[in-house]
């Protein structure tokens, strides 16, 4: 059984419940307490040291970080659609998975939780992250429907979720059409799941 | 042929390096004026939107990301060894190369690159990141070999740069026992290459 440690909240987590649902994989939840700081006890830093959801257990593998779990899950039950056996399409995912675990976390996902949650972030250099990310994405997609190849893959499921929660965070993501576009493709996908707070047309 | 356009003292770069040094893969080097800010001409954005090195041009070819040149040349080049089968080994991997695209890159290589070069950062928020990250892969090597399985792997080459290098941005790396036990298995290895200003013991 695969059990996805969440919070209903997270984009991190919603890349994962996103895939789980694309992939049609049954789940259970197991909610963890943010505010109680369940995510600093000792039973969870023992499945992430870093103390963050999400977490998958698949049957008693424990993976830690959105992008890793993208990565397991696509391997080991999405096929060649989700995972390609070519060096060239494997690197230009890896490449946006890079993208998604620090330029568009450090820009449009903290701009967020700084509005949302009020943490205290230097917030002219996550805009400035964020100004350069979103236009080098939207120009990325002037041609294109994916962010890699012909079909959706965990490139586009790993960059999303905070794209499309940029609002939340101040941001006009309605200025950047390609990647509105973009937004309507993946939400046309068969099992596409959305969250609370996504930009909405 | 592969080309990598490349900056001596980036240790982005580095991971590159070593890696195409242990494949012993036979590369040519084109270095990028950073300072005279060709990484910001339309022929290199061109190359990479985001502005930065390394870049790996294999025959045409052109991969953006150290992370993601680590994944093709592993796949590509480097057989089971370098690039695992299994999801769940592939997924540890990967939640180390998004460690190291995200809290080492903005811990350990932000204070490195303020010390060094003088750029403004948020030295709290570097420091705290640093601490953290440090300790938390201190305490995962205090009973491993290696960041995953029983070898070396791109996880390991990912990480490991920043912090051999983590002494130039103002870190006491040595207090950090079983990351400095890491390092010297890391230099044994046929075909280790070091890079101006790292640690040494």
């Amino acid at each position: 059984m695969i059990t996805l440690y969440d919070m209903p909240l997270s984009g991190n987590c919603h890349k994962v419940r996103l895939l789980l649902s694309l992939l049609e994989l049954p789940y259970q939840i197991q909610a963890v307490d943010l505010r109680g700081g369940e995510q600093r006890s000792p039973d969870y830093l023992q499945r992430n040291p870093f103390g963050q959801v999400p977490v998958l257990d698949d049957d008693g593998l424990i993976i830690r970080d959105s992008q890793a779990i993208l990565v397991y899950l696509a391997k080991r039950y999405g096929g060649e659609t989700w995972w390609p056996d070519d060096a060239y399409p494997l690197a230009q995912i890896a490449s946006w998975l890079s993208t998604a675990a620090n330029e568009v976390a450090n820009g449009p996902a903290k701009l967020r939780v700084h509005l949302k949650f009020g943490s205290p972030i230097d917030t002219a250099v996550a805009g400035q992250t964020a100004d350069k990310v979103l236009g080098i994405i939207d120009r990325h997609l002037q041609s294109r429907d994916w962010l890699v190849g012909d079909s959706i893959s965990i490139a586009d499921i790993a960059v999303y979720p905070y794209l499309a929660l940029a609002p939340e965070g101040g941001i006009v993501i309605g200025a950047y059409a390609n990647i509105v576009a973009w937004f309507q493709r993946i939400r046309a996908v068969p099992g596409y799941v959305t969250m609370p707070g996504m930009w909405q047309a």
